[in-house]
């Protein structure tokens, strides 16, 4: 069974926001359904950067109300055969392209339903060949989420979509605003450590920045339940020079 | 005869993003009308670039629910007698200042009702001489897209706005984050050709990016309907050395 | 008396755009109350800085619609024992750290009922100690705007808030997107002056950016109430080479 949709339609891209893409893409939405409400969930991931787009898909996860539609456009094969996919979890609906983008979606263990978005059929037509978020994503997301299409009438299952491929080890997912690196390592991991090697440096592990000095290191677990390693007042990505993709380790207790 | 207003109100401004106005101009929406729909069409125009300005109202026309009202500042003259302008086409209404920003609304061939705002017997007060968004095109856009106005009430005919000049030739309208290059010719032209000389290079058509070379250059139909050159998985902009103003050609078939 | 709820959230903080907080924060806020409105007061503060947070509160005094609640997080003491702040007064409600950042709300005259968030009461737990905008103030603010909760309710009055120092002298509180210089002097000091002293150089009173040539300064009375200095088509930062914090005097009649 399948959660009433929210009302709400969240929006994730690769777009930037110099460009007219994003308002034009809101207007998508509202065109099919005026009433909905649209939530950013951000428009700056890395140009066709898919695994960054993944990191975004899992952050959100369980993060909204239950039948929220997101719709997540990082298109590298764009105007390729590459599918539209529709996955449906206990957490809501997601709608973006076959390239590994929502597969967190299934490897994170939730239970989720996969369709191929069967635009023939739902009579959407793609006018440009480079901007199918607008064409196709945005009013299949908009029918969706005002309850004029039930999930199952998007398309037929889909049975092997792609996957990213899961890390060989621990590493660096995402460094954020401040500086935070934030690894692959689950949170729970942290509690039989003292810390991790990162970088060539032993951090240590501590709850909060404010129990190490001004300009220390330390290990704990962030908001994302993942192991982060910050710099008090300071930027641990500069400190440490380390950036997306970096190596991490658990020190043993 | 006018569309019924939609409910939602987009902004299209040069505030940028890192100061209070764009935050201030929704109080300003939302203290007339709270229950507004606002869209963010885009804040990140050059500062004082009317026509970057125009490109964008160009590309959302016909891309929100008819009766959107749009506000758009970008109003170097702010603060002088120039007039306020509030335009009526089948798409929706447009507010903004009277420098040539709203011209693709009329040299685009759609039927429109320019207005001069009447802001003194709107009974709207420029409380600044510096942020007329705040003080009056925010709270007559909430007038209006709320209904408490219709269109022909919010001042006088303007019979000789003012206009951007036509490009002379082909030219790059806008550079996306991508590195596209967007022109100015229309989608249509390509047709009979088979690509564009733009830089001292030749440029070959194509449908989309997949059919070249990662690295390679292509000319296509842009979503815009506009003909844009790409460079697979990489961006033209750099790769040709070319920003906005370059001059593009036809290379007839 | 505190004012009904508006049904209207702002947010402002420093989290920036390019990470996934700023959409959870929303996602925080519609899990409690999916059918409110969310208004972007601004993310791209400077990282933890306080006092610029403050200048953006000042500025959003009275720009919202009665009982609108506002969310404010810049929160270098997070995971430290600092309390969170419900604040309240004619124009809406305010929650944010106990640092100062809410200060300009009782500094600036205006009558503030101050609060200390019973987390504890309201059955709101810290899942994380690093996001208390989503785990503490998000909820609390839902709860206040859908009216679940009201103002007294949400927990003892507070009574000595962190307020921060009053400045000595007038100085350059902020610089805006183009170069203008938002300075501490309220707007009315300029009528008895005819300009002000600033980097070495006088700066003659005007009214408006057009009344001098371009690329020559003035000083006039800017939106927020304050003088500002700017540069007719240019940067006043940029031309007199001056940021946040440079020493600003009325030059006497």
């Amino acid at each position: 069974m399948h959660p009433r949709p929210s009302g709400i339609v969240t929006l994730l891209t690769d777009y930037g926001t110099s460009d007219p893409y994003v308002g034009i893409l809101k207007g998508a939405v509202l065109l099919k359904a005026p009433k909905l409400t649209l939530v950013d969930l951000g428009h700056e991931l890395p140009a066709q950067d898919v695994e960054a787009g993944g990191f975004f898909v899992r952050a959100a996860l369980g993060r909204f109300p239950a039948g929220t539609v997101h719709v997540v456009v990082v298109d590298p094969g764009v105007g390729t055969d590459r599918a539209l996919l529709a996955v449906a979890n206990d957490d809501g609906y997601w709608l973006g392209p076959d390239n590994g983008l929502l597969s967190p979606l299934w490897t994170d263990g939730r239970v989720a339903d996969v369709r191929r978005l069967d635009c023939e059929h739902l009579g959407l037509v793609a006018a440009s060949r480079t901007f199918h978020g607008r064409d196709l994503l945005a009013p299949a997301a908009a029918w969706l989420a005002s309850g004029r299409y039930g999930f199952s009438a998007l398309g037929p299952r889909h049975d092997a979509p792609v996957t990213l491929p899961r890390e060989v080890g621990a590493r660096v997912l995402h460094v954020d605003r401040y500086g935070n690196l934030v690894t692959s390592l689950p949170g729970t991991a942290l509690a039989g450590a003292r810390g991790v090697q990162v970088g060539g440096r032993a951090v240590g592990k501590h709850s909060t920045y404010a129990e190490v000095a001004p300009g220390a290191l330390l290990a704990y677990v962030g908001s994302f339940g993942l192991v982060e390693i910050a710099c008090n007042r300071g930027s641990a990505a500069r400190s440490l020079d380390l950036g997306r993709g970096a190596p991490v380790e658990l020190l043993p207790a």
